[in-house]
């Protein structure tokens, strides 16, 4: 088995943390994004999509997709669960993890392609009205969420769950960005605070 | 139990023919989008991101995002398993129901909501090159999904599973946006014609 890895993409870095939460080690190989290596002829067999990350099974089985890397790991070791158990708990976890990737991870990402000048040979075309477009999304779909971490420890709830991995790479991915968690939002600074200061947030 | 349902979009006709493949049926409340009703401070108590469609249960719980609403039926009736079984396939299905949603459900919508006129007062602001951007994606992805349904019966393989539902929903919604299945497709034609033939399709 062996995970395709980028060390400074947020979706690889969203696995590297599911699998430290897991407490599950696999053999990685870097690909380097910024050297264009994902869409050379070698990885776009590897995933024809030519988006990071894969994990490569030992049967030659290729997943990719980081939720659906993530949704292996929990079916091979459910414990700690961080889909949720119980038909209200994995939709809820399902809703806020897809919740903060429509409206937090892609929206923060549409404006780092579309605007920052490493990205003009990966982005192709560039279209800066989109990332203008895009950027008041994430500070309105902000203050949802501090609405909703004012009644909850974790992004879905009272457990931790692959939601809070989602939304901490989205908000640690405004920084190359240059989008500033506005300060009022205590809720959502108290809850950063915790999850960047569990182990796994090093992965 | 009450599901908030759109007729025309997308999304809700997700969660319709995945709950008519489950065979459950549930209440539904219309809710217009053309007239703005989703934007109204009703629906937007109901969910804060104003998205359709919405499942409410008994206890007041509100459940949003098309595929959290299907794996809470999953979760309630697990046959038949629209998700995948075992770790492989789940991973597998939802490799490819996200590959169709980020590559073919998405782009297809991003080309209708910034170029439809209708759409002018529902996505502000429109950026037409942002449309034109995703155009040719669109296409491209059904060239890799085409190369796929060469070797399996279905999107994710053997069985049929959620990510048909995406792929269908998304090659229907190509119709309004006017992108064509390009005749050469035979693969996707092929399947098209098969998984739109299920009385499902019509829910």
């Amino acid at each position: 088995m062996k995970l395709y890895d980028s060390r400074l993409a947020p979706n690889p870095r969203r696995v590297r943390i599911f699998l430290a939460e897991k407490g599950i080690e696999v053999p990685t190989e870097q690909v380097d994004m910024m050297a264009k290596q994902h869409l050379t002829p070698e990885y776009t067999t590897i995933n024809p999509l030519q988006r990071m990350p894969a994990l490569e099974l030992d049967d030659g089985t290729i997943i990719s997709e980081s939720i659906a890397i993530c949704r292996y790991f929990e079916a091979l070791r459910p414990q700690p669960a961080l889909f949720g158990t119980g038909a209200e708990e994995i939709a809820i976890v399902e809703m806020w993890n897809r919740r903060c990737e429509l409206n937090l991870l892609f929206t923060v990402a549409h404006v780092f392609r579309h605007t920052h000048p490493a990205m003009k040979e990966l982005e192709v075309p560039q279209v800066p009205a989109w990332a203008e477009a895009n950027r008041p999304r994430v500070i309105d779909f902000l203050r949802i969420l501090d609405a909703e971490l004012a009644r909850h420890a974790f992004v879905a709830g009272d457990h931790y769950s692959v939601a809070d991995i989602t939304a901490l790479c989205a908000i640690d991915f405004m920084k190359p960005t240059r989008i500033a968690v506005p300060d009022e939002l205590v809720n959502v600074k108290r809850w950063h605070a915790e999850v960047a200061a569990r182990p796994s947030a090093k992965a």
